[in-house]
């Protein structure tokens, strides 16, 4: 809730993208309706539109990771941005500077959008509290807690397969309890009325408060899967998990990996998401993988259209709908 | 042969550029003719042509090589493209991805053209033979069996300097057995129907098949330079050698290292070449790598223009030649 | 003075930036002057010029610094230029190729302009004294040698809030006999006909020479400070000191940190300055560093403008001065 507020600028205008908790199903699906305007200029051989010409845009990951950083990358390059990287591990706080101090010298440097991943829970929202009005923050994954732009893409995923969302229900199978994906898939599934959200986990993997969250809650896979139209595979966040919750990689394949005959039991037309990159063989069969019912990699596809929506849509530069 | 035919289109247009082998001379002379249109960009101030605007060009690398990428880097930049370099010892593979889930994920981000270097001979092909069909890939150097680009700028600097390639006589010399650049310069050179190829390396050093591809084979360098027109120097690729085939390198330079007084055995207008970055005092002595008859810069100066015309070639950017 | 004469073309024209030295007042308020211009361009929202489009500027980082590198590629990237980011302990000087060898191959890929930073003094002039007359070379640093651009961003601050320089005392504190900012400072400040230029050190940390260059010695912080304008504080680079040149970096911030009891000594409208990254606790105190007397952050700001002013004044693509 106080995130919440956080990102919202005093007229109601999204200001900053730090979690799907609190943002509101209208507000979510402006951002999707723009996403899908831009789903279009990346089918076009020149992917390219001038809405950020002239901005400079901070990559500033402070836990690696390739693949979401190129997403961003690509996303900024193709509002016509220009783009910062930086690589935390390598950088300036080696030499002993705070976090608010990197972002204060960033800021300095008139760069108009952070987009930032961080291992600590609440370090976007604590940049988003110290930069200027001008400023924005775009939440890459900040801990355990919430990575919105993935949640995002997601459910424009799940709405371009399933435009009747609020008859239609949601397993998410997995490490639901180290899972900042999962955390804010749940949040923008509730604030689009989504019509039933299940967590399959073993007991060890869930987190506490997910009944509260309206979410039904399943140690048994078949059971869980029976008759759901989305199946969200997490990761197995094998380097996050402190204490031994797990006996093995196989086991929990034997248990909990999605094979052909597990998604048999979803309904026929049932699609498969997975946030990607996958561990074959541990939460995920290669024939589900890379089947007929997969949408992993339109994910990715529309990631960057999300990412685009998202950054037009904080710093301003986003057409106007239509009647406002 | 098989690799020639999955560079090519199904309408005969160059798709990707993974070989010269089977290339054909035609192809590369249209190669190298596109490449004297971009050395008159490079000559410019403004540096800068609009072939590839709003493309978006991945820069794959899975061996570490500044100068090469940054060739790659800078072409991609003059013809206005997006550029995402990807460094894959420091990315997503340390997580487990397989490389076709890499290259299946940036495909996914709508990248159009990838820049690869892969340690392993076949990986380029690999990944060529699974990307969409409007989708190109460009072997950057693949472990000992390709480096076209490479090849092509070499053979458009002998152009440039000995226009009547058909009457010439070009020596290669050094460590043949572990050069991708040596396989791949010496199918361009008799696509181009070079006069003479000749091969000069200590025995270890020498591939198996160099006779049937019509290569006089020397394994001293007096011989094989008299009266040559262009000597092509090989890097001495110390990491690459497993076994001890070489006794040290001052040894190797006292056998086959190029020195003024080897050189004077050359025609007296001969041209000196190297792949990059020499081993100086080992495969080539600072008098002629710095001397009048070496090109070496040149063919960094060339690099550029020869991958502005295969990128935009393979794009199909490229503008059309009259008369076609 | 010899530094002086290679940074000027035959025409008197900037040609490099290596050193304040020797750079003369009349051309240090041209830099002044410029940067004020691009200034208003990094306060709009679109901070683009078109002055080195289709240029190419090479970021040569011998020495890691992610501040100094954004700001040069942010300044670059805001002229239009394209950006070359090399970091060479990654680099082929891995393997075996010297500086004017990396040099001379970018030089052959038509780069204009070479940022340079490096741990060896003298190591920019070496690289300007070998380029072509058409190619340029901006010193971000040289061993303990100089650092013009930080010294001409900070005079470039002083001028904006004390435009009467001439009557104004400058207090320069901390480790100036490691310090390349300072030497390349009291050369600008001196140039510009400063009313007076202080060092404050402990004995430990003062080279040996400044007196001849007409500043006043301090030991006494305290002493030091009195009725100054302007204190700039130097970052304690404990990475340098290859001695036990202080007992520990409490004892020095009880003996030469800046807190605002010392401050109180200075003039009540004197500004403080550092060049970042700070040592809170070392050699500055957060409240000051903080407070309101500090422009320690205006400063990173006008880095950009400083730079791209620089770039554009060596690249010969400035606008001309009315009356010239």
């Amino acid at each position: 809730m106080v995130d919440g507020d956080i990102q919202f600028a005093p007229d109601g205008r999204l200001r900053h993208c730090l979690t799907t908790e609190g943002m509101g199903g209208e507000r979510i699906t402006e951002i999707l309706d723009l996403a899908e305007s831009f789903a279009g200029v990346n089918d076009k051989t020149i992917k390219k539109v001038p809405l950020l010409r002239g901005h400079t845009v901070v990559n500033l990951f402070f836990e690696s990771s390739t693949r979401t950083r190129s997403t961003f990358e690509l996303a900024a390059k193709r509002l016509s941005a220009d783009v910062l990287n930086i690589d935390v591990q390598r950088s300036a706080t080696s030499k002993g500077e705070s976090l608010l101090d990197t972002i204060a010298n960033l800021q300095a440097m008139q760069c108009d959008l952070f987009v930032m991943r961080h291992p600590e829970s609440g370090a976007a929202n604590l940049v988003a509290r110290h930069v200027d009005d001008d400023v924005h923050v775009i939440n890459a994954g900040d801990g355990l807690h919430a990575h919105p732009t993935q949640a995002l893409l997601d459910v424009f995923t799940m709405r371009r397969h399933k435009p009747d969302l609020s008859e239609r229900s949601v397993a998410i199978v997995g490490d639901l309890r180290h899972s900042r994906v999962a955390r804010s898939e749940i949040h923008a599934l509730r604030a689009l009325g989504v019509g039933e959200i299940r967590a399959i986990a073993p007991r060890t993997l869930l987190p506490v408060d997910l009944e509260g969250l309206g979410v039904r809650v399943y140690e048994d896979i078949d059971a869980g899967l029976a008759d759901v139209d989305i199946v969200v595979m997490l990761r197995l966040q094998r380097e996050r998990m402190e204490h031994a919750l797990l006996p093995s990689s196989s086991e929990y394949f034997a248990g909990w990996g999605l094979t052909p005959e597990r998604l048999a039991r979803a309904r026929p037309d049932a699609i498969v998401m997975h946030p990607g990159p996958t561990n074959r063989g541990v939460e995920i069969d290669s024939r589900v993988a890379d089947g007929p019912q997969s949408v992993i990699l339109e994910q990715v596809t529309n990631g960057i259209a999300i990412r685009m929506a998202v950054m037009a849509l904080v710093a301003g530069t986003a057409p106007q709908r239509e009647g406002r």
